[in-house]
């Protein structure tokens, strides 16, 4: 698949590596055609870079690695015209460090990031997930033992498969890709934050996960 | 030890219950002295029942089993002298539910509920625990398989030791109990309720509850 990764930190970084792995044809984009971190990696890894119009534009699937405080720019930068009718996974958080640690989570328009992004791009077709665990865990489940969960929130049933897939591809199995339900659910996930952000501190490591534990339950099946 | 339990709610009866099976001397407070849920749980378990004042004001304990709404309302009335260097255990959250589904979850003064009552009253000693399941789960964890946690926040390490012999004589393991820190760690906790009322959603009971796995560790001491 043609792959857009937007941003050029460590999260788009490991998602692009990760998904290049897989055999995804994958492109970086970031404000700038010439980004350093995008042509150092695009050359170790054999994927593409360009603005995040150039990278969008032919992309099947376009990925939201950015800030969350700056993804809507972002995506408008990339210009809906590039984004109609596509899977946006939105991997992103809104973490506001301006009066220090802990961050507070925004929570644009009083509800999640992920809805102000599917009500900017009507016609794109977003999907929450990945965003609450370490970008290491993201791609690498393994990394963390026990039968922990990653959250998928969408409005679009197709594009949530299309992202169950891309999930199970990465290590997931089926069973712990718990469906959410609605974009609105995005809400939950995006405030887990909060409580990673205190776990890290507890832990000194990322390579967390959480689990939701059932009883008299095996597993859920995924969307 | 004698404990007074605020709320004569589902979550109220329940802790006063259990607390009652393991010795303690307990008082059910409401906002009348002949509220008939409390008269009803008195006579049936063999513990006390009064106003908020009337409960607290001989407690070594307090317990806000309250809507988070009303909470403060609550310990106003049960009075700052009843509670005055006394554990305060808050399990309470604050939904909003005048929007519909899902409720919203305030956080007053743009902190945390626990932090509000904690300001409200500074010489009471609150610990914020519980608040992330349901109360079934919460005095008899076992019904959940798995490693699952539950979480502390308070600023008075002294209260949350109290708190933490609470939980383990409730059947919560030390490894199990996972202090976040400060108080301000209550944000955390009190936003996964919009998790957990997604899951609640989806699994269609509240028998469930989170876990946090870790790479490369076996457990954490609790305070």
């Amino acid at each position: 698949m043609r792959i857009a990764v937007l941003g050029t930190g460590e999260v788009g970084r490991r998602l692009a590596t990760k998904l290049v792995s897989l055999g995804h044809e994958v492109a970086m984009g970031s404000r700038t055609a010439d980004n350093a971190e995008a042509v150092k990696w695009a050359e170790e890894h054999g994927g593409a870079h360009g603005t995040f119009a150039d990278a969008a534009g032919p992309a099947e699937l376009v990925v939201n690695a950015t800030g969350g405080l700056v993804s809507l720019a972002v995506l408008e930068s990339a210009g809906a015209e590039n984004l109609r009718g596509k899977v946006l996974v939105d991997v992103s958080n809104a973490l506001d460090f301006s009066e220090g640690f802990p961050p507070k989570v925004l929570t644009p328009d009083g509800g999640s990031l992920a809805e102000q992004l599917q009500k900017a791009f009507p016609e794109t077709r977003v999907v929450k997930t990945l965003n609450t665990m370490t970008n290491t865990v993201m791609v690498e489940p393994d990394r963390v033992p026990g039968d922990h969960n990653v959250f998928l929130s969408g409005d679009d049933e197709g594009a949530k498969a299309v992202v169950a897939d891309l999930l199970r591809s990465f290590g997931w199995p089926s069973g712990r890709i718990l469906d959410l339900g609605d974009l609105s659910s995005a809400r939950a996930t995006e405030q887990l934050v909060q409580l990673w952000l205190r776990l890290y501190g507890m832990f000194g490591t990322g390579d967390f996960n959480f689990s939701v534990s059932v009883a008299g339950s095996a597993g859920f099946a995924a969307s």
